[in-house]
């Protein structure tokens, strides 16, 4: 069972809006162990949604077609469908009579135009949720493409999810007989390449390419580290679930838990605020290079209140004399983010702080390179630092410092025991 | 001329990402005036993308394909194209050598595996841009596809941009032999919605439609307000470079500087911190909500330094009066607001400040609601609040604030004119 998805809209192709529902299909789709294999954009042109669709349906045996099912006349999708099926538009009264108590349930009389919505290639069924104006449709091929299909649902997301899951779903695993399950899990790592990676895991890929119990793929998500994801199908959710825990194991034993610092929905944030949780410990923040950076991340997290007290950011470099007290020395020195760590422990009164100054760059600032970095963290008092050259541009050096900072907080209190 | 995009990558099918890289090389090639009718994902498998590419070449003269050039067995984008053109891949050494040269500039050593990113297919150009290790590919056809070509570029996004700014769009221009030049500009706007603004400017709109010599577009930039982007075509730059000035003049007495906070490249941090620096004055904050990301915002942008001197983050209720010295009422009020404005210009010795105290959500606190925000200003010593009842989700309303609080600032220094 392969199943494909077509998004209808120019306004796709022009970047004015970015296709998530694409994506969100294609997690479905997987989630329910049917393969995609392709997905397509088109504009709101007929001789290219055809051919498009043809394309599609000579692949696969079903296409989900997102988009064009409005009332106005860009929506053309019902047109092209037909086509594609060598049928007629037929209008259908009993979604005309729907439609029509649908805008009489709002108090509003249907205006002509939504007909337009009522008429559906002859042989399609409609999708038993509605939720919209706009029926999707469920269109059986026939000659050649016989017991291929074609789903229509409307671009507007809330709509198209519920025919989806109520509708599409059951219609699929239906056709494609598979009673399985697939389940994935993702590790989040720091701190080593893909191609590292790749190296360190060699061996486990090629064991899998083998077996094809479970597939594993690498990816990098922005300056956010790379994620390992492992993807198992089998019989049913709980041995899904017990293959990822095999092979979740064999992954960690590899790549170790220096570099793998979370699973799924883990930040380095989350990770470490919650080990700071565990603990009953505060945290605080001096940062002078990331200008807020790091308490913007942390308190970006719904519940850090009860660990993050606060921040402060003496960006000037008289500041971290009159804020934090701390020596009138080189700003960026070991000396200086020592200091400032240590200090804003006592100034907030927490367990635990990070300090970050340095050359976030382009220019060279007060004899220092651009890139140029100290981190310094402090844990009851206990103060340490580390030095870090960034061949990155201005942004990246202020992400790159920001996780690399919790990074290293996170494996002194992983250390701790 | 006609250019179409491929997106590469088992991912982009499963959901895992989105595709936001394909959207942005759409609206770069509409503002090109390059036509683009089909965008595709397909994923990491030798035989599906070699079918996707011919199929792009049947109908299009030139395919941008992007992702799949990386260190790893799953990057197999160079070995596709290469079998699409009917040669050999082979190795460049001269790449070899940028990418070790790359490693070592990061004091790291390279990896075997990245010498797979210098197999290229043979008669492949390099694309004069290379941020990171991957190098971006400028592929001709021959024979049947003559004078057709295949540009790939990496999934990584700011990658792909510089490659496609510095290298694809100057070839495609070349390629459709458009003597002419194309010019865009962008009005940043805050405060006012897309039916807002067109009814705004329904007049101008018909007006081009009439005349043709410019077209106006809106642009939903996420949290960022609308932009209103003109693009006119004309024999040389300078020419439209004035059907833009002459246009951007009607708009702006239209919409009006309330609305219309900058042009192009501005952001609402750059506008105040540029509206600050003309005055010879210092900005410091003072966080709660935000917890950093109004400092983040403002310090992201180089050279802020001269004029925003710091910032404290009082997240904890108690940090508010011992680091601030504001008094101890209501954390959520119009006083707690007003006092942390006044306090963080006199603590951090700043002309002007931003305050910002409220309730992110999801959940309520000490009696607030999710969303109830107070920002405050103070300019030399004077200091005014306002309240915001926001109905967005937490990091909505911390992004909305840390505009909106901006926003407020940039209007009050304009009206001292």
């Amino acid at each position: 069972m392969n199943c494909e998805v077509v998004a209808i809209g120019t306004e796709l192709l022009l970047g004015q809006i970015v296709d998530t529902n694409s994506s969100w299909i294609g997690e479905q789709l997987a989630m329910a162990g049917i393969n995609s294999h392709h997905q397509t954009k088109v504009g709101d042109n007929h001789g290219r949604m055809v051919a498009v669709l043809r394309e599609a349906l000579d692949r696969s045996d079903a296409v989900i077609c997102c988009g064009g099912l409005g009332p106005t006349q860009d929506d053309i999708t019902r047109g092209a469908i037909a086509e594609v099926m060598g049928v007629e538009l037929v209008r259908d009264e009993a979604i005309v009579e729907r439609i029509r108590a649908m805008f009489g349930s709002r108090g509003r009389d249907m205006p002509d135009n939504n007909l337009l919505q009522a008429d559906v290639p002859k042989g399609a069924t409609i999708n038993p949720a509605m939720p919209g104006t706009a029926p999707g449709l469920i269109c059986p091929l026939t000659g050649d493409d016989q017991g291929k299909v074609i789903y229509a649902v409307p671009g507007v997301p809330w709509e198209m999810q519920q025919m989806m899951i109520e509708g599409i779903l059951p219609d699929l695993q239906r056709r494609s007989g598979f009673r399985g399950a697939i389940r994935s899990r993702t590790l989040r790592t720091w701190g080593t390449s893909e191609s590292g990676l790749a190296e360190l895991l060699d061996e486990e890929i090629r064991r899998l390419d083998e077996t094809g119990e479970a597939t594993i793929a690498f990816l990098a998500s922005g300056w956010e580290g790379l994620k390992v994801r492992l993807t198992a199908k089998a019989a049913d959710a709980p041995s899904a679930e017990q293959v990822l825990d095999r092979h979740e194991a064999i992954v960690r034993g590899v790549v170790g838990d220096e570099i793998i610092f979370g699973i799924d929905g883990d930040t380095m944030e989350s990770v470490v605020l919650g080990m700071l949780r565990q603990r009953g410990w505060t945290l605080s923040v001096a940062e002078s290079l990331t200008g807020g950076l790091i308490g913007s991340r942390l308190t970006a997290i719904a519940g850090c209140s009860d660990v993050f007290r606060g921040g402060v950011t003496p960006y000037d470099r008289a500041l971290k004399r009159s804020l934090l007290g701390c020596p009138d020395v080189d700003a960026v020195s070991e000396e200086m983010a020592l200091a400032m760590a240590q200090r804003v422990c006592e100034v907030l009164g927490t367990d635990a702080s990070v300090a970050v100054t340095g050359v976030a760059g382009p220019d060279p600032l007060e004899g220092h390179a651009p890139g140029d970095v100290w981190i310094a963290t402090c844990i009851n008092g206990v103060a340490s630092a580390q030095f870090l050259k960034l061949p990155f541009g201005r942004e990246q050096v202020r992400q790159f410092t920001c996780i690399q900072s919790l990074n290293i907080l996170r494996l002194q209190l992983r250390d701790l025991g």
